[in-house]
């Protein structure tokens, strides 16, 4: 597919997901975060552009350096605006998935996956070295599970060479406790089973709406492990309850908007749903999904 | 300058002018206009990524084609959203910015400004063909003044043929009633007039207050000809004195969402007002205007 085509779809879908609202307990068009604000998605939506263009090139061209075009990508972002980390998560998963499009005559969705698993599966050592080298730009806020290979710690970067884990064999570690590593070394799953269930929302109503419906269900199937690194097992446990329910009542926009301000107020952010909601958007995108 | 910087520049502007909120009688963030939404503007951006950043290219090669980028622009816009027009005025002023911009070393406004001129004054028969093929594509909603060069008749195209108009010179015709055509023949002065006032209102307060209130501004100190050719010179001087109003009195944010309530409910969209902040912003990010 043309690289232009596949760029406008990723940004498009970065767009449409931080604009969409209600989206309990993130940045969205109605409020923002104490620091980072929604301008701070728009500016970083923006910025990425030719990152992701060169993505989709690199792949139809069969070129690797996923790594390198994550920490690409995360400079660019931090370049064009200070609100910190807006889209560390989103650019994990979106520079693959570019890559694999890239590579890709159609837009089917089998052939993207299989693809983009395959570009997951040949990451090397440098692609690790470059995501580590990324991790502090991007200003994450994150606890790891694995002391040896802590992401802030540069020490990590030697035992990543002299070790020679590839960028897939660390995501295989952190896949036991973040839905980023999981969704990365396990085919993208959840990316390639919510576009489907987004288009078919959007035929039923406005794309706002099928994209906050999609984010909702995610939150009721799912653990969101941002959350539960950050707040808890328990809280994130609480969370998906709530949105299991919301769901099973039909969506009523009253309980969505209260769900909303209860995590706004806690400063809860299911931030890795969102993420794997702009991949499955891309893919739903590229797919032929309009805003009408 | 970089096609990219440039067309990202004039992207970020784009997203940052719908976004911006209060805007009185516009689609922002928080309304949406029955058949337009909110949603078609964010689609419309990305869409005209490509165009935007050939522009760039081709101003730095010495190339022409203002007219012919702007119908593209105008096709990209449509096939990417169904929401009906929502950037034909922008386009018509970013266009030949951004090949201003690529034909520059520096971001400095005169260079631009008076390579912006330059463009304008040699626009041929070609690109006024354009422009006019552009018009019935855009599904712009005017009343001409020109009525033998009615823009939504087919026939226009055989007189300016004929008579050999170049767009400049139909602009100089309709710049009598027409804020978008004035700024276009007069050298780009609004534009450039606004850009650094928004970089003043930046350093004071947000990106979007300081959008909402150099949108308010403008509405207080020129008459938007769309909301003239639409409703008529009564209504018009009207807006006017309502926002000179409200900016005298410090732009009170309950009076600018009460003016916004009052603009929407009867459906005057001050439109061309929001074109010329949307160049004028890219000309200030062009400068280095940030998203902090």
């Amino acid at each position: 597919m043309n690289e232009d085509y596949i760029a406008r779809s990723a940004q498009l879908a970065l767009l449409l997901e931080v604009s969409a609202y209600p989206k309990p307990g993130n940045v969205g068009r109605r409020h923002d975060f104490k620091d980072t604000h929604y301008e701070h998605f728009l500016a970083s939506s923006v910025a990425v552009y030719p990152v992701l263009r060169e993505a989709a090139a690199r792949g139809r061209c069969k070129g690797g350096g996923v790594g390198e075009l994550i920490r690409r990508g995360v400079e660019e972002s931090m370049e064009w605006q200070s609100g910190g980390n807006t889209h560390f998560g989103a650019l994990l998963l979106l520079t693959p998935l570019a890559m694999a499009a890239g590579a890709c005559e159609s837009s089917g969705y089998k052939e993207v996956k299989r693809k983009a698993k395959e570009i997951m599966l040949s990451t090397s050592v440098d692609d690790a070295v470059e995501v580590y080298r990324a991790f502090p730009k991007a200003k994450v806020k994150v606890r790891t599970d694995v002391p040896e290979l802590d992401v802030m710690d540069e020490n990590s970067l030697t035992v990543i060479t002299e070790k020679k884990l590839s960028l897939y064999q660390i995501l295989t570690i952190s896949a036991s406790y973040d839905l980023i590593s999981r969704e990365l070394v396990g085919g993208f799953e959840k990316t390639f089973r919510y576009a489907p269930l987004l288009s078919d929302f959007a035929k039923e109503m406005c794309i706002n709406d099928a994209i906050a419906h999609a984010y909702l269900r995610f939150l009721s199937e799912e653990e969101d492990t941002f959350v539960k690194m950050k707040f808890g097992r328990e809280k994130s446990k609480y969370v998906r309850e709530r949105a299991k329910m919301i769901v099973g009542r039909g969506y009523e926009l009253k309980a969505v908007e209260e769900f909303d301000e209860e995590l706004i107020r806690e400063g809860i952010n299911p931030g890795s749903t969102a993420d794997i909601i702009a991949a499955a958007l891309f893919i739903a995108i590229l797919g032929g999904l309009k805003v009408d």
